[in-house]
């Protein structure tokens, strides 16, 4: 059911899909790499598997391959970009170096971005930071399926909120989360293998807990973070909104229920109030606090403490927020990246109709 | 059991202790309006019913009433400050001052602090941002209290997040939550009134799922948001973790398991990294990224709209963040703070020890 992929052989074809819809090279490359930084963190409804369902966005013209992607409001730590109906995998980067470029001038930065489409996964472009000494920090709004507490109505996306921190000797801590008990991208593997979801997870369309995998085609709903009131839903639910306002009230993109869908099949909502959807990129130089040798001491010392907690029996070690990730990055760009027999027939026709042949047949 | 008190007497007893304590008056001031918003506000867990624990710490020589709080490091957009061992509740506002300062010059303010003490509610800090037309962010370490996922050792505290957005006709939206399934305070009810908590908010000491209120004294833990790994705790638990990396890590504030503990009677943790406990204060001009009057028109949408969402039957409305406290806040303002008798026979013990009597007998 699945195979292995290289993930020189993915990039080189998704870069050039890329080309195809009429992206130029570096943002078709940005893109990919983007695109594909899913795939190998294991996050695999986010990668690769939507590559024609991007296409499908661009051929409904709701993707533009050659935006101009413009700041249209700024202060010395601040700015709203434009993305002009680009890519999110090409706008976020854009914004997010935006960020950093300001954070090295006055010790932080924050982007709001309107006007953009999905941009992949949040840990990608909050780990841009790393690599200059400062922490990332990334979210999106994203298509209704959320309900907020006591509500039937999805009213938020699945908004993910990644922070990235980084370390000494160790490796940097990343923490990219969905701001719902289980992400989207869970939801489909249950549904792929005729699996029950766990209570807590879903509502259906009067608000009553499901197990059923399906249940949103019924009109059911994803539940916030902590799964119903009791175990703290309103937590989950403020999380996911704080997300949706930061990324665009504060930019002028759409918002809540009128964000725009994934699926270009679906229509959009009508009396939409702002542009496109809406994400959040933030960037904290590390010596604008304190020294970056000093803090990484500490970031060392704080990593090491947490992974030798001792554990529940029978349970493995205390994770730092990242490592499993970084595990399946390492597997997968050595050996492979497992795609779906479904996937891969995907992409052949994608070749197919760009005429551009996938490798795998 | 309960008697309501005048928010006028308290505030004034409150300050009173404050400057028998050494604390100037605008600082005993300032250390009052944070402590009674909690009780204001419904948080009753985190106010007066902890003025005693305060004075316990001045008498253990753990908090300075006259502290000379300072800015140690910045930049146009950041700062570190040392609190100098003062109470969490002078030193916090403090802080968020030079934050909404420096978000006035380049947009956005942000400041970690070291050598603090608790700082009452997280929520009256970041609402000082409102009045400016700011977004408040606030967020405290605390002792450790929490299981991160797979430990059961006590890593965290329940490290609140406060996100306060202003809106234009519509209040304020204001998400203050721990970052855990419930709060210590909440726990604290259960333990009074002799009743269960809910599965997943507790584990025993060996990482079991528990019921029991009074699992904390025996080793137990606190569950991260989520509560259990299949419905999302490493999510709470990263949330923790980057509150106790951006108060403390950031600021060279003691973190993890290393935080000073709240009662004066618990011995401090050995081998402690940095000075005090920690936190991170933030405050972002709306109109750097859009004009306010616009931002506003939108966030009353956005409150409209997520206010009006169809509810589960039976249930109440759907809430904005901050609707409970806030009418919390104006039923207490006009009637008074209901006070459990063992608080006022608390008081009136400190009133006593101070010669400053509490007019409750």
């Amino acid at each position: 059911m699945e195979q292995l992929i290289s993930y020189q052989a993915l990039l080189s074809f998704t870069k050039n899909i890329f080309e195809k819809i009429g992206c130029n090279e570096n943002d078709a490359a940005t893109a990919a790499v983007a695109l594909l930084s899913a795939d190998l963190r294991g996050i695999d409804s986010h990668g690769v598997a939507r590559l024609s369902g991007y296409v499908r966005l661009w051929e409904a013209k709701r993707v533009n391959a050659t935006p101009a992607i413009k700041i249209i409001h700024e202060t010395p730590s601040t700015a709203v970009v434009d993305g002009d109906s680009g890519l999110g995998l090409v706008v976020a980067p854009y914004a997010m170096q935006v960020a950093i470029d300001k954070a090295k001038q006055v010790g932080t930065g924050w982007v709001s971005v309107s006007h953009s489409n999905h941009f992949g996964i949040a840990g990608h472009h909050a780990m841009m930071a790393l690599r200059h000494d400062m922490i990332g920090i990334a979210m999106t709004n994203a298509s209704a399926l959320v309900a907020p507490t006591f509500s039937i109505e999805r009213m938020l996306g699945t908004n993910p909120i990644c922070v990235a921190i980084p370390a000494g000797n160790e490796p940097a801590f990343v923490a990219d989360l969905a701001t719902t008990t289980a992400a989207n991208g869970k939801l489909e593997i249950l549904q792929r293998k005729n699996l029950h979801a766990p209570p807590g997870w879903i509502q259906d369309k009067d608000g009553n807990s499901s197990t059923n995998p399906h249940e949103l085609k019924g009109g059911g709903a994803l539940l916030p973070l902590g799964g119903d009131r009791e175990h703290g839903s309103h937590k989950g639910y403020a999380l996911g909104a704080v997300v949706d306002i930061f990324s665009a009230v504060l930019s002028g993109a759409n918002y809540g229920p009128w964000v725009p869908p994934f699926p270009a099949y679906v229509p959009m909502p009508e009396n939409m109030p702002g542009k496109g959807i809406g994400h959040f990129l933030g960037a904290m130089r590390i010596d604008a606090f304190r020294s970056a040798a000093e803090f990484k001491l500490h970031m060392d010392q704080w990593i090491q403490r947490f992974r030798s907690a001792k554990t529940i029996k029978d349970q493995p070690r205390v994770l730092i927020p990242g490592d499993p990730e970084r595990a399946a990055e390492a597997e997968r760009m050595q050996h492979g990246i497992p795609l779906l027999n479904a996937v891969i027939q995907d992409l052949n026709d994608l070749g197919e109709k760009f005429n551009t042949p996938f490798i795998v047949h």
